[in-house]
């Protein structure tokens, strides 16, 4: 009853954290974006006024005009000449569509229009989704060797010891990350977009990275872009390895935080004492007893949290 | 060797069917929303050229009018004066912004515009990513019991074989997830949202649920909207909700999946076979020990890949 109680406290010390947590962001955000909005929302009436004094519009046919052009902007279609050359949806950038969905980013620059598209979208997310997840967990696999256990392994064996050598190993897999896939593609970014600067192309990354994918930068986008297919698909291949790095990092966070015994810190303590002993019953029909002791089970409850991680660890070289 | 070779062969096979499948659904997107696209960008052109022929204004002035009206609208100030009387940053919608940056949801409807507002979101959503998940998986611990184990020990109880049970409970808890946070809401925003259709609901509910986020449909952001801050606040908890039973049917599903044996065929057996006599030392400074049982260790390579899924899973009732 005990662990029970501690454990209800501290979900609801979570939740209660968590409501805070939202509340401040709410706080900081309303205080620093309102300011700009006004600005903005003045400047778009005094531009409105001052297109009205130097036409013969009235007020309420340029509203009807407006209203009809912002509707059919908001679907990608721009009323601007220069912008309505290239579609939203030849090849490429449908390809760049339905990678933003089975990826989860969702940047939402172009939607579908139709009843169809809409049902399709749903049909295909929801085989894609989960298909996407198991390339990357498959891929971060492959890259878990070459990455994390040589190296750390390498810096035992430099004489370090096994506990320094994880933090070490993930300082610089941090850094290297950093620098690859923020700093590096953010200039890029920079360079080939003309309206964005250097925070908007790690904020572009760094948006797309953890999948939030608001949208607001879009690679590519821009009207008369040279070789766009191209630069589409350079964007796809950067957010595939890059959200494989993000998962290999979480791997490498949860793997050190379990050596180091920080995730107790983080454990909720099972609240279902009574399934204890009807768990151990280890997998039926494991195709791959070779690999498998015979004595791990599918028993994990006793394992700490560890947001966003994959179940598939492999075990830092700790030898 | 065989195992290896075998295991890339696997991986190999699977990033070309993902290529596929990416190419695939670019080609049903631009077959299904190329027309659509291309008719609304018509009826565009065609209302600007009505609009030009009905008034004094000169296409120049137009144009350089329309873009800045654009730029405008994709930071969420739009040029209608009805639709100006609500601010996208007051209390409410702030935190409803923070609420899709920490679910990684991102509709993107309300970005932010300044720098200060860029950095913020790369901090906010740095602490409160990992943050949300730590809570949404505390929660889901939580309901893992009355939803799942103690439904499927019922079943057990009343005659039926451990398997069929799981079966027959996750088709019992889709159906339920399916009413409950895909079709009642979408009958709710359908009623509540003058522009929503049923499908438009459901597309919604997926898209969100799915933490896509493409932002095409929001509620509460049309002007005039009665009790705006009420509505929002019910949709984050709605969504806060919906994600915890998302969290908890791939939990369901992996585990049916490992009972059943089925995750055997997706299994990518391991490709660091050194490592295996590495791997066995316990979880250092565990302080629950009287909860696990002390064969169970930090050992998961040779676990099959399920994508999405959480780390610390209870196990469904097999007795």
């Amino acid at each position: 009853m005990h662990t029970v109680g501690r454990s209800w406290l501290l979900l609801t010390g979570f939740v209660l954290f968590y409501v805070i947590y939202l509340l401040v962001g709410a706080l900081v955000f309303s205080s620093v974006e309102r300011p700009v909005e006004e600005q903005l929302r003045e400047e778009v009436e005094v531009l409105k006024q001052e297109f009205l004094n130097h036409s013969c519009v009235n007020a309420a046919s340029l509203d009807s005009f407006l209203l009809k052009v912002l509707k059919a902007n908001k679907y990608g279609v721009s009323v601007l000449r220069n912008s309505s050359v290239a579609s939203n949806w030849d090849l490429a950038s449908s390809m760049f569509f339905a990678n933003t969905l089975v990826t989860t980013v969702g940047y939402g620059h172009t939607t579908p229009l139709s009843d169809n598209g809409k049902a399709f979208s749903i049909l295909y997310a929801l085989i894609g989704v989960p298909f996407t997840m198991l390339v990357l967990t498959a891929c971060v696999q492959r890259i878990m060797h070459p990455l994390v256990l040589a190296p750390v392994g390498l810096l035992q064996r430099c004489g370090m010891q096994p506990r320094p050598a994880t933090v070490v190993h993930f300082v610089l897999l941090l850094v290297l990350v950093v620098l690859c896939f923020f700093v590096a593609p953010a200039a890029v970014f920079s360079a080939l977009e003309p309206a964005w600067s250097f925070l908007d192309g790690i904020y572009f990354c760094f948006i797309s990275l953890c999948t939030i994918g608001l949208g607001d930068f879009v690679p590519a986008t821009q009207p008369g872009q040279k070789y766009r297919a191209l630069y589409q698909v350079s964007v796809m291949v950067y957010l595939f390895v890059g959200l494989m790095m993000m998962f290999l990092l979480l791997r490498t966070i949860h793997k050190m935080a379990d050596l180091h015994g920080w995730t107790t810190f983080l454990q909720l303590p099972r609240c279902e004492e009574s399934d204890m002993d009807e768990d151990r019953e280890p997998i039926v029909e494991d195709g791959h007893e070779a690999q498998t002791p015979p004595f791990l089970t599918e028993k994990e409850s006793s394992k700490p949290l560890e947001p966003g991680s994959q179940p598939s660890y492999n075990t830092i070289n700790t030898g």
